[in-house]
């Protein structure tokens, strides 16, 4: 594996599930693989999770995390191709790339969509001009329209807490009071979809992911109905994608609660605005897994950088 | 000890004043104790010698600093307990602090008071709810009404550099422009009543420290009275107390200059302002103790953090 | 060698470069060389390549970087000499350099001039005020008036791409939108005088760079003329000298094209403003070195550090 940019990019998931539960057991195993490498994370938006996390990972295996928020401890950097540079932005993605692969061993990038330009962010101008111009490997550490090491994370959160041989897992949007990305909602639904579980979407009219991502994955707007004998409900808000980026419904009647998702465990990425993505009730919960999820996000980091510097 | 958060948590000061100056001998002593554990360093206020010092610190113990400015760099967290999260804030405490405890084997944190509401300051809920939810050790780096770490630096300084088995130790108010916390007065004063020191404290009225505080200490409102037969001068702005985070004197009467002080050390915890704090003269003297105390900060920090890890 | 804060630091400019190509061939020979040493890197101003590759120099000799971003991170620094500071700085130089110099055993600094101060820039306050007050070697980032580290390395690039025994090497200002310093131009044009290069400059009347700087080096205002027979041609913006930290000129009869460099290698420091500074069919071509210099300030940085931790 050279880049990290999709789940897309995992082949065999439950392979990858059992080898990130061994290196769990076994964290340092590896801690010289990454010996005398660096790893570039490159934020050009907030993180805490994904910040720690893959530093975490990293040392884990010996690499030298190096940390930049872009914007503010670099240049801005423009991605037009062919731009008369006399604006705002002082440095082209193709020297940026290039010249942060002379430093960088591999190189994790952090970058939000617009949620205002569908196409922009569908062509995933800031992860891909990463790809096409840095000479080393590229990892998305959150793109316009995914979020792989979170989807990488679930699924082996899913693996290590089910009882069953397959479980129903429920994707629910749950409202929120800002415009949301897609990004972790793709790339759960495609983790998923690679997964042997019973696996379906539930959303209010209008709110349906992009088709490219759900295809056959049954869409309920009935949210009651999608939660029946779920063993896990998976809650995230995100704006609508049909209406590109717009916050259709604010009241709070698709709120997660204690008493809709019954014996069903609990998963979000973090970070969840209380009382109103979900109730205190379930985070509070012996039901709720969200801090197992977050756990687990050093060892979906792990996994992948182990495997590109194993290509190395 | 688990957490240290307060100059309450040290049962023998002499001890531990001991076992810092046999680390600052050898500092690298221990440098095998603190390997593949992470220190993670959260910021929500700016910092020069905590920042510094307290990753050389957790260097010197073989460990790998992580270092995150809250606001910045993440999500604005919130405290409340029950709180409809419709605002700014992304992030509620009890998911932050368990998450960072899943990256970091010690977390420090710094956050400063209000200076507007007494009652929530001296809750320290930020620290306290750290302490509450993260499930590793925390570390104060400075919160709303101590600097514990500062307070035995102090101590570790001036018994450095007592040349009398009880030296008369005076800490001064002196202006400053700014409001400013109380947290390293209150934490230079409980570690002087741990030490075998003549303790005094010199400040205008309606300048008093919190009685919690002070509690027998003597208070003198006449600076020079105070300053009599001192061999330390240990120097420093705070806001009202009873007129809590209020200004409520700014004329330089009350400025340390090299006439008053005599022959005695200066010290302050910094950063200082020149000229009216305490004057050119003081400072660029003989007479002040500011660098050494500066360094002692590396060797507070790693006594702190070495005690915890060897309780991991 | 105790601080690197100027080309004029470097003695014999061709052992440099030997030393530089030979770190270059097997970068991590000396990474025992550094061990338990910690360098500061100090930002004032915005970096990406001399942050990253200062770094990665740092971790190449085995040294523990930490990086602050000195405005947001901790305090405002003041400079003057008997200021009474009740402004916006709250720390003043004397104490901020000797404080870091506690945890740090080499402190970098980066540090742009004001450009509408000619005398406090040509002072560097900032970065002699740390070399005053420092106890430890310090090494300039950039400063108001110099950028050694780049000077160093394009003088290493320039060796390793030259296939004549003494090349033609041009410095050709080139538009750009913004006010920018003269330090790059200034520390490239005395390494060439360093050099056995041919070395000429070319800017439009009114762009000449200090004639402390340029000393006896041909000046062409004919940018043509200066470009015949050119082997590389460096190309940097500056504001004017004269007319200090002033735009002149903003039409872009001076930006470099194809056609005007012919067989010549085109290098800058980047951060480079496309179409604007250099055509898009430059960069794009076999002729331009830009990415090879950024490599090479690893191996500059890394020359630099070594050299000063030989003679801690």
């Amino acid at each position: 594996m050279k880049n990290y940019t999709s789940i897309k990019d995992i082949e065999h998931i439950d392979n990858w599930i059992q080898e990130a539960k061994e290196l769990k057991r076994k964290p340092l195993n590896n801690n010289l693989l990454g010996k005398n490498k660096t790893l570039g994370l490159l934020f050009f938006n907030s993180s805490l999770r994904t910040r720690l996390s893959t530093q975490k990972a990293a040392l884990n295996l010996g690499m030298d995390p190096i940390v930049m928020n872009v914007t503010g401890d670099a240049w801005g950097i423009e991605f037009g191709d062919g731009t008369v540079m006399n604006g705002t932005t002082a440095e082209h993605i193709k020297e940026g790339a290039a010249v942060i692969s002379q430093y960088c061993d591999i190189i994790a990038v952090r970058a939000f969509p617009t949620l205002t330009d569908k196409e922009k962010d569908e062509s995933e101008e800031v992860l891909e001009s990463f790809v096409k111009f840095a000479s080393v490997p590229v990892v998305s550490m959150e793109s316009a329209t995914g979020h792989p090491l979170q989807g990488l994370t679930d699924a082996i959160t899913i693996s290590e807490n089910t009882t069953k041989k397959k479980p129903k897992v429920v994707l629910s949007w749950a409202p929120h009071v800002k415009a949301l990305p897609h990004a972790v909602a793709n790339s759960f639904t495609q983790a998923m979809q690679k997964m042997d579980v019973e696996f379906v979407i539930t959303n209010p009219e209008g709110y349906n992911l992009s088709s490219e991502i759900t295809k056959d994955t049954p869409i309920y707007h009935n949210q009651e109905e999608a939660f029946k004998d779920a063993d896990f409900i998976y809650t995230k808000n995100w704006s609508s994608y049909d209406d590109y980026g717009k916050i259709l419904k604010t009241d709070l009647d698709w709120m997660i609660t204690k008493e809709k998702i019954g014996d069903a465990k609990f998963m979000h990425c973090l970070p969840v605005r209380r009382n109103v993505v979900v109730e205190d009730a379930v985070l509070d919960s012996d039901s709720s897994l969200v801090i197992a999820q977050a756990n687990n996000r050093t060892y979906a980091a792990q996994l992948v950088l182990k495997k590109i510097l194993e290509n190395l």
